[in-house]
């Protein structure tokens, strides 16, 4: 399992929520773009035990390269975000991912947004689900390290929290990477047929598009192959109707 | 539902226990003892959008003021203690409170130690009962915050977390004053006939016999009278007795 926490900016913070991943038993910490830069001092201090956690976090600078080995990924929201995609309470995410485990599906991520704003549409759409913590709709904003720590309770109190190490085949399910790059391929084909005509509708649709995707369940890395071939298939025939329709 | 904080230390922490609270729906704050005295501006300045449960918190200078009209009360405990309690997960402290809220008893409380330290024995044996946190064993150590919100998040998620306020007759079961006038009582009854003559052993006499008594379910009032009316009857034998000895 997982910890991604996504653009976060208090050190204070980042050492909390090690501390309480800990507390948890979970101890792979992914950090994406972290305002004040790492190593973080700050951070080493509140996590009080769990400098291990903080010492072995890993560092990225985007979120796709965070997430690139992951074979199913978490998004984490205060309240029901209008977006279109799956979602679960906290209290059925430690049943659904010992599913997943049992089906062989070990690299599982959940991911966190900033401080005061949360995770934006964008990374909303890489994720397969979203993961909903009921709060009190009148003061819904968690402190970070409240929300991971409420996610990683409902994983460890309900026996879901295995090792992050799989020995099963990790192939069968694609990972978060294939999934860009299919995205990446996608993206460009539909670019070139000016797809995205109005460029302030851009953001939205491709948001719209990953979301479709990112939510086929169980998706395989044979199944991502076939999507690439049907991109290829489709781009050389636009690409030729694109060509008739300019001359 | 109250949250009752007994000499917490830092006021950033306070803070945070207001805002996870409000987040969870529980607004109802008891605060004993504060290090850093009341009011205290780090725990307004940390409890966010929560100051409201910072400015109407209750500051007490003794846990059993603190306590005395409730009618239950559980101490929270990360591990278990060697203490002779009834004992409930925290995953299932929802499903009990909601019971003894269909039976009239609403006025419960919840209580937390202080950072790095937790209740200490003499206050665990003021509750009914205990309520435990797993954690990791090797990293048992919850920030209080986390404690109350986990807590608070079980209450809220599994809808047990109804009004403190109770329209119900409050009479039927013995509140925890009630409870300490009874001590009081039996305490100078046992000091009278020189039940603690090894100085020593005082203390953890007592604690026993007070975990002796807070364990019986669903004390009423009415029994707490007849446990009086033990007691005297007991003392005045007893006083004759022990005039007769020294006769």
């Amino acid at each position: 399992m997982f910890i991604i926490l996504v653009k976060p900016q208090m050190g204070e913070n980042i050492g909390a929520v090690a501390r309480i991943m800990k507390n948890f038993g979970i101890e792979n910490l992914r950090i994406v773009e972290p305002r004040d830069g790492w190593p973080n001092e700050k951070a080493i201090a509140s996590s009080v035990g769990a400098a291990n956690v903080i010492h072995n976090a890993k560092v990225f600078y985007s979120l796709n390269e965070a997430i690139g080995d992951l074979q199913f990924l978490y998004a984490t929201t205060a309240q029901h975000r209008s977006i279109t995609k799956g979602c679960v309470l906290s209290r059925d995410i430690s049943s659904e991912v010992l599913s997943m485990i049992n089906n062989g599906v070990n690299k599982i991520g959940i991911m966190f947004g900033r401080e005061n704003w949360g995770l934006s549409n964008d990374d909303i759409s890489l994720a397969n689900k979203i993961v909903t913590i009921d709060t009190n709709p009148e003061f819904s904003s968690l402190n970070i390290s409240h929300a991971v720590g409420t996610i990683c309770y409902e994983l460890f109190n309900n026996k879901a929290n295995l090792s992050s190490e799989s020995h099963i085949q990790e192939d069968t399910l694609a990972t978060r990477q294939q999934m860009q790059y299919f995205y990446d391929h996608l993206f460009k084909a539909l670019n070139a047929v000016n797809f995205f005509r109005i460029p302030e509708k851009k953001e939205h649709m491709s948001q719209k598009i990953i979301n479709i995707f990112s939510r086929i369940d169980k998706l395989s890395s044979n199944e991502v192959q076939t999507l690439h071939g049907i991109v290829a298939a489709l781009k050389t025939k636009s690409g030729e109707k694109n060509d008739n329709n300019s001359l």
